[in-house]
């Protein structure tokens, strides 16, 4: 769906000099901080004020992403936003990204123009510059590592071991989403294998293929904490699965947790995708990762400020660590959490 | 030749909080400025009075490696160092590493503890801190990105576009013998295809196999500069070849240039494998790459200084832009330049 046939150039008649040429042109550098992009052996970041924060991922095909039904510039643009997501995490704003690829050769020019049309975009929207990176062939399928860099004032960095006792779980945005639209794609995929000429049903379901394809990064949630001086004492992005993401913090802050299934935020269209797969929606949102959602703590003096947001939801609060990380469902049992999210590796 | 059949265990019978865990458990901070290091979201670094300066590199296998002739712990080290290098290139110090990983499940663990073993050896020699990264399934073969983090003080930083008419065109160590190094590895590697019982020859060649698999990046330079107050006028670490590199500086700082061919230092070693191979040595300095010395430019009044240091060869001098970009050779003909270094997307 994603191939466009206008130009038939090869990547590999540009060769990696004409394909840098190409992928650096236009790009324009806006943050104050960013004093020299592409074009030497290093970019060039003044930090005079601040401390930086650098996250790194890597993306592979096949892996992260299936290219039969992710447009390219999505996939870009989901690849610099994952890197975003996580500077917001510390409570920083991204300045800064390189962006590595290996791609085959055989990729046509108007594909990796997609993608980092996709990344560009992403950049203007965060209001990132792309600073520089490395391109490279790969002998199979394509491969994206990105850097971010992101600047912070030193008190207001905020790690994953500062959750206390009574404070409050709170959860950005809606969670499931992205992983329900992830396997609706796959549905489709199977079922336009067996027969080519069914279009795929999608129809109705926007929301949840847009926030697996091309998700964002919680960048008001951020300035909102600016705004009204609120400082959480645990923050964590939502890559991996909620169930995942309160452990981390469980484990750094050495503490335990209560969370409520039935405050866990679910978009409309994903419990109904959810109940077509006969699965309960709230699976989807402890275990299904890419929402890219921040999961934070926050001390109970800042609830007046928290609940006039209606982006966040307060979904439990934190316990001893002796009370152990509990869910409690909606049939009012107590569950232990586990960590079942993302690991491609164990198959 | 780098397998190690010790421990069986599969990266997939690990998982990647196995791994990673793997990876981190003994990583330490050095450098002040590394306040957080891998465990969050991102790294924190704190750089109060300096710049720093960004570069990423990113390798893949069958492309910038092969893994039947590299040990992964060279391979690993190699990563770091080529990442070093491009810092140094900056007249900045590296301070931090992010190093993320595709890797196919596949993989023994000890394969991978090896390669971190060279990476944190490079770490260990160079004084840098391992901050971060990601580490990722492939499908097919293996995919090394790093990111290196340097600082330098704002006035000492040195780019590619400040050379000047006169200027000295200085080098250091020798060129040619990480490719030759190269073309020795795959002579042995297509002998050993045809007859698996034939002993690969490398006797007598350590010099040359090791500036190709185990480089490394000049540290002693940047602080012999420091020293001795000298500040390069432009600077660029050779990963593609003489021709290539001193053309970038050209291009960059609006110049010419006249190189000597007599005046490029091969090592002996470097010398006979050319002869070996019928080529003539300084092709290989010129077009071979991945010497990762420092092709530099500097003042007339910094010649006292650099000729005392047995590690600079003063190989040409900078002209006008009018004059050209000229090599002379030995028997003194003037050939103009081409850049024919690295390129692995035509082919």
């Amino acid at each position: 769906m994603n191939e466009e046939k206008k130009e038939v150039k090869l990547i590999s008649e540009l060769g990696e000099f004409g394909l840098i040429r190409r992928i650096t042109g236009d790009i324009e550098l806006n943050n104050e901080s960013s004093v020299l992009g592409v074009g030497d052996d290093a970019a060039v970041i003044d930090c005079s004020q601040k401390q930086i924060v650098i996250t790194s991922d890597l993306l592979t095909e096949g892996v992260h992403f299936d290219l039969t039904y992710t447009p390219l510039k999505h996939l870009g643009y989901k690849a610099a936003i994952v890197n975003f997501s996580d500077v917001y995490a510390m409570n920083a704003i991204p300045k800064q990204i390189t962006v590595s690829i290996a791609i085959s050769g055989k990729f046509s020019v108007n594909a990796i123009d997609e993608l980092y049309k996709g990344i560009k975009l992403a950049c203007k929207e965060y209001n990132v510059d792309l600073v520089g990176g490395d391109t490279s062939t790969s002998l199979t399928g394509l491969t994206i590592a990105i850097t971010a860099i992101g600047e912070a004032d030193k008190d207001k960095l905020t790690y994953r071991n500062g959750a206390k006792v009574n404070d409050l779980i709170c959860v950005t945005g809606d969670l499931g989403s992205a992983y329900l639209g992830l396997l609706l794609l796959e549905r489709e995929k199977k079922v336009f294998e067996v027969n080519p000429k069914m279009q795929p049903q999608l129809k109705g379901y926007d929301y949840i293929l847009e926030r697996h394809l091309k998700p964002e990064a919680r960048k008001e949630i951020i300035e909102f904490f600016d705004k009204e001086n609120i400082k959480p004492t645990a923050m964590i992005d939502i890559s991996d699965g909620l169930s995942s993401e309160i452990l981390h913090i469980c484990q750094q802050s050495e503490v335990g947790c209560r969370l409520f299934e039935e405050k866990i935020p679910i978009d409309i269209v994903a419990g109904n995708m959810a109940e077509e797969f006969h699965m309960v929606s709230t699976t989807a949102a402890l275990n299904g990762g890419e929402d890219y959602e921040l999961l934070f703590t926050v001390s109970l003096n800042d609830y007046d400020k928290i609940k006039s947001n209606p982006l966040i939801s307060i979904i439990g609060h934190i316990t001893s660590k002796e009370e152990g990380r509990l869910l409690i469902t909606e049939g009012e049992q107590e569950v232990e959490l586990k960590a079942q999210g993302w690991n491609t590796m164990k198959k």
